[in-house]
């Protein structure tokens, strides 16, 4: 059992819905009881914390994909933890999982929800990869390439939020599925930088101070094959304008939204799909859960074979919870954003 | 050769660019010369005009997937002609051939267009059917379906613009391969009880009288698996809140925009292409010309067997051509609206 003072159950509390951004004073700390896990429930012990934009989607009256979080619950997060207690037969005490959680010390989780709780094997990599790489992150960039994009040899393919958990990973599996020109769209010239030198990707465009169409122009004269969207926006309907016949476009986020209650705004140049037979396909991990055990084992070979690299932006402290979420979309550090707030035993 | 009257040649040119919804005096009525042709050339005698909301893109200044009508210009039109003189090996006097035209009553047409200038062969149905079941209606129908939304045995299947040229056919091609429910949007009571009664659909949605999310949930409570969009606007954005998980939407057109030189609606709520893994096409004819003859093949087989039921709204007289343009938007008949400007000989 746990130490008499990890009893005691941290938890940062929803205590307001956000306006616009959401904020740090959103949450308030408490001191919570340890719960009683009953028939079917694991209780468990969090370790780490992941960093997703969905999360601010999770915050808004709709929910959007998920039940949204209601004012008086812990934050929602995708978390690894360690199993302190079990009354479900397929997890042991001492068992380390990835799911969702929240932003609490203990917590009752179920193997119920949209997405498995995972077991993770002991493995030779780092334990906060299984929030990254092997997470929603490199999961969503591994079938948001191979099966939303499809990418084949010789396509030109451009992501965007390139320096992102999705991104950082997104560009070197499309290298590694045989593209012959991967672009990157970031903002600031050290991410733009950094892609180039770390994540596989072969030019970059600036968008805070670059004309995207122009460099599209440029870079890509036949047109985009393939184009991952994590953006939305402006961005969006230029990339449409440069898409070649037939290309395909992955929507996998809205970046430029903030995700807030505020109504998206549509590519208004969206009839390029028509003139130009597109295909735009969306990708939902709730959609590939057969499937991650092999996806995670392509990905773990392209790391071993030195074709991925993994970027982690690793914090550390509970007390830092609500303070980082805003940072996901300012995002200065490229990578997985987490916060370590305990050890394993 | 062509009787002295014939040698008159009229013309409807374009003497200003529309403004919003296309207008009669747009254009300038001409009496033109007899063009003489050259190499490569086949002079031809206009028999019918097709209309189709695309014509209105051609007039904006970007022209849309076709160059723009210039000022001064006749006006492009999908039509039926006779050859009356060919200077290209392929065609021959007296040839009936189906392609780009223009309003007038003499032309040179050549073969190096975005669409082959189809010769049509002897038929047991009437000429003008070349242009609505087997023009540009009938095969956008027909690809959109097949292709485009790749409609399966038990899909339920919407489509708006159900009294059009395309939608008129559409509905009765979706249920041909299998679809189990098959619901068309059209505006007003009339329109609705129509495509019921004669283009084989099961249910109408009538968009001016009725809220299409609600009617939506009450016909397709487990969700649309295919929707086939020739509206855009409000109608997407409704559509795509109620499509099932996996589901296809196939981008044809943009009828609510009246296809003005003013930017376009985007769908805002198009996240749900992410959240539901939705595939979104696009088709355009040009894409499909080497497939033109199996396809037209398979709808005059689906006509003898009773499946499809051709509509047409035919007019006659030059003279009408301006007039009859801005009606394509109201559309208050159903099926493909037609000109006859003279017979073959």
């Amino acid at each position: 059992m746990a130490s008499t003072q990890a009893l005691i159950n941290r938890q940062w509390i929803l205590a307001k819905r956000p306006e616009g951004a959401v904020k740090p004073t959103d949450f308030i700390f408490n001191k919570g009881e340890l719960p009683v896990p009953g028939d079917g429930d694991v209780l468990v012990r969090s370790l780490y914390f992941g960093y997703d934009a969905s999360q601010r989607i999770w915050l808004t009256e709709d929910g959007g994909y998920m039940p949204s979080i209601q004012i008086g619950e812990s934050m929602r997060a995708v978390g690894i933890g360690q199993v302190i207690e079990s009354c479900d037969p397929d997890y042991a005490t001492g068992d380390l999982v990835e799911g969702f959680m929240s932003w609490q010390d203990y917590l009752i989780v179920r193997n119920d929800g949209p997405m498995p709780l995972r077991k993770l094997p002991k493995a030779n990599f780092p334990l906060s990869w299984n929030l990254g790489i092997f997470g929603v992150g490199g999961l969503t960039a591994y079938f948001g390439v191979v099966d939303g994009l499809r990418v084949q040899p010789g396509d030109t393919v451009v992501i965007s939020a390139a320096t992102g958990a999705t991104g950082s990973l997104a560009g070197a599996i499309a290298r590694a599925l045989g593209a012959q020109k991967v672009i990157g769209i970031a903002g600031g010239a050290d991410k733009c930088q950094w892609i180039v030198d770390n994540a596989g990707y072969d030019a970059a465009i600036d968008y805070k101070n670059e004309d995207i169409g122009e460099r599209l122009q440029e870079l890509c004269p036949q047109g985009v094959n393939a184009y991952f969207d994590n953006v939305g926006g402006d961005m969006l309907d230029t990339l449409l304008l440069h898409m070649a016949p037939e290309g395909r476009v992955l929507i996998c986020g809205a970046m430029s939204s903030g995700y807030t209650d505020v109504k998206l705004q549509g590519p208004s140049n969206y009839m390029r799909i028509c003139t130009h037979k597109l295909t735009v396909r969306g990708m939902h991990l709730f959609f590939y859960k057969d499937e991650i055990p092999a996806a995670a084992a392509q990905l773990a070979a392209w790391v071993e074979e030195g074709k991925l690299h993994v970027e982690e932006n690793i914090h550390e402290g509970f007390e830092k919870a609500p303070g980082l979420l805003p940072t996901i979309f300012s995002g200065k550090q490229p990578g997985k954003l987490i916060l370590k707030v305990a050890n394993a035993s």
